[in-house]
């Protein structure tokens, strides 16, 4: 039988009135500040004019914004969060039971949510500021389908088209993803499609191509421009989906803070570093604020790896080069994980907030290979109850191995990480994992080289 | 803006110390019982001895049991109950004001665990019960794939063998269900099959069959009593899986008294009758004690109508006839609703306590068509956020229906239902009444007659 921590319940819920009613800016409180988005034709820092082009004015406004720390929540958006939040902080006694390890381990559980992830965060507040700017609607891109699902069920609630572009691969091998976004109203279009001059290009040069999310950007973003009353919007990457994104991590710190908990280590998957933005800032901003020490791990797949193995330099944030630079760790906007590689994670870049962090030295980040990644979901789903998304389970599989790290040294670290998501839409991954047929895949460094050297020259 | 109710939270989550640590067995307030289970060969109540046979000692009790009000739920199956337990009591703000309905909506969602539905709270107790016999597995049936996935959790959280017939049709149209059993160790095998006596006896009789839940109960009842160390085990129907299910009702009934709700009606759909009955059973104690009265509603599909247009008489529970007798209403073991019936609650019978009470008129029951269940399904989805079972959308079409009324009367009536589970793995479903081409079918009385006149003659 388990003995529970006194006091502290298995899974901690916030009552209404301790959630957070403000987003935490972690800019603010970074002395050296990311790097800005230039304006790829003439180099100079994008304005808010510029900007409000493409995105609504009022998300504009955060995206530029690095020095105010905290921003009201809008009282609509946080009707909206109480719809599926507060998100539970979970102490995983099961799987700390089975591992045998004096660690201590807590989850915060992002995917009780029909969207499946955290994505809904930022969706929902980047609808609402389409609305209230009087937009008739939204385009954006979608690669796994979470971030597309989250925006449909954004854009129902507030009454606004959405368009999406997914990356064809997934648009036929998730047509249930697919089916969810339809039922919640949205336009779903495979990329690349011939709706767009950039997709028409594309599909003239590479006629049998999957698509990518590179690209599918691409396509959203010439959508959004070139129709009156419509907007780009995007799930990660962005400051403003941090800021939104925040949430997670305030949410997190009050429930720690209530039951006398200190992480020790904070973990999260990194793909644009949406989620793992959201849930480190308010800790990170406690470590740049010289309050408190965390050590943070960005976890990436090693087919993927562009903090591990990119470059930090300007790039394009789509293959088709029609958005701002962005000074991030990248692969190269041409960059395309293989195609064995399951599931989300598939970004060339990475938010340029996380890349400045990771570049002083606040965070460091990991990679790890797809196999290792399903073992730590199967065992993980096998005790907690909770079938992980892909994505999540790459935190898993390092939050594992920090605790078998600590049943080793018999120490008695508290492990926090971020579970992001369920895996209901990706059992065809987890169909290869139980018949013994997924496979790893790490580029080479020649792949790698080739991709990066068509970064734009910028400095 | 909604105007939240003054100390009601959007989202009712009891405290761990307000959980239920007892199960609540309705039979014993009824002073008419539901009738007892027969041997189909001699016509006698089933004794212990021979129902052991088939299920766990420790359920057969339970099953047999129709006096004893409250049952201890053992530690084991608290502490599985605390990883997805409790689940919200949620107020429907968004419908109400859709509808624009004096009436207040609330449910109780049963849908946030990976089983996707409310079965997992008697899984893991018929695991837990066969892991205390020192048994070394189970065998079950599963149609929809919500209660085989339910029992392949339990079973991996217990270390049990499971062994799932799942319908054919199913095993067909939802790879996807069948891989997270699998990805939690179950053995599943499309029904009906070559492993068993009476699936090679069907499959000679109709090749081309789809299989049918009546079906792939006389398998895995066979494989249970034809293995050493395994039994066999039921996700609805039979009373002790209304004893577990009790926790819906009395999680909700905490919630309701901690703040002062009192539903004027009480809606569920109803497939075995294992989430309306947990939903009701201490609401209908209450009832049956004289101590307050509620209207009840049972919600089925037309083109299973047990309740409203079946005949209430003892009948088998499977195709094969290797079940006792239980005295319900039925529309005959051989019964299968039509092909273009989605999602669950296809069984051709009904809760005998279910049964008993709606003859005693102490529940109402209604029937519904399913493309008027999946309009309130995507009109729940929009305004509410979670995309409903199709099963669930039964009672949410009744509630609207409901709450629709009060708006016409201008009462403002209190209405609660289940909302049993998540429609993640019915996107075949959804996508039918995306595309419009979802049909609806009502058996003819002659087709209901022919089924019906199959029943065992007993009295």
């Amino acid at each position: 039988m388990m003995v529970l921590e006194k006091n502290i319940p298995y899974k901690i819920y916030l009552e209404e009135s301790e959630m957070p009613t403000r987003w935490y800016n972690v800019r603010a409180d970074m002395k050296k500040k990311p790097a800005p988005l230039l304006n790829p034709g003439t180099l100079q820092p994008m304005t808010l004019d510029e900007l409000s082009g493409v995105f609504c004015r009022e998300l504009a406004k955060q995206e530029l914004d690095d020095t105010t720390p905290w921003m009201d929540i809008p009282e609509e958006i946080l009707e909206f969060y109480r719809m599926y939040r507060p998100s539970p902080l979970v102490r995983a006694y099961f799987l700390e039971k089975a591992l045998g390890t004096p660690a201590k381990i807590y989850y915060k559980f992002e995917g009780n949510n029909t969207s499946g992830s955290h994505k809904l965060n930022s969706a929902v507040a980047q609808a609402y500021y389409a609305k209230q700017q009087g937009l008739k609607g939204v385009t954006t891109e979608t690669g796994a389908g979470q971030w597309g699902t989250a925006l449909s069920m954004s854009c129902a609630f507030f009454d606004l088209d959405c368009k999406v572009y997914m990356v064809k691969v997934s648009y036929e091998q998730k047509p249930f993803r697919r089916e969810v976004m339809r039922t919640y109203g949205a336009d779903v279009t495979p990329s690349p499609s011939d709706k767009t001059n950039i997709g028409r290009k594309i599909l003239e040069e590479f006629p049998g191509t999957n698509g990518s999310l590179g690209c599918a950007i691409s396509e959203a973003v010439e959508d959004a421009v070139s129709h009156e009353g419509y907007r780009y919007v995007l799930g990660s990457v962005l400051s403003q989906v941090l800021l939104h994104q925040s949430i997670i991590g305030l949410e997190t710190k009050a429930a720690c803070d209530k039951y006398g908990i200190k992480p020790d280590v904070i973990i999260g998957c990194a793909g644009g570093g949406s989620n793992l933005g959201g849930l480190i800032s308010p800790f990170m901003g406690e470590k740049l604020r010289g309050e408190n020490d965390y050590r943070f791990i960005a976890v990436e797949p090693a087919s993927c790896p562009s903090f591990t193995r990119g470059k930090y330099a300007y790039d394009f944030c789509d293959t088709g080069k029609v958005t701002p630079l962005a000074k991030m760790y990248t692969l190269g906007s041409g960059f395309m994980p293989s195609a064995n590689h399951a599931g989300g994670l598939r970004y060339h870049g990475m938010s340029s907030v996380l890349s400045e962090l990771y570049d002083q030295g606040l965070m460091e980040a990991t990679s790890v290979e797809q196999s290792a990644v399903f073992e730590a979901a199967e065992q993980f789903a096998r005790v907690e109850g909770i079938l992980p998304a892909p994505e999540s389970a790459h935190a898993i599989r390092v939050a594992i191995d920090e605790a078998m790290r600590c049943k080793e040294t018999g120490e008695d670290k508290t492990i926090l990480f971020g579970l992001t998501g369920t895996g209901y839409f990706d059992m065809v991954a987890y169909q290869k994992y139980n018949d013994g047929v997924m496979t790893d895949y790490i580029p080479t460094d020649e792949e790698l080289a080739r991709s990066m050297s068509e970064c734009p020259k910028v400095d």
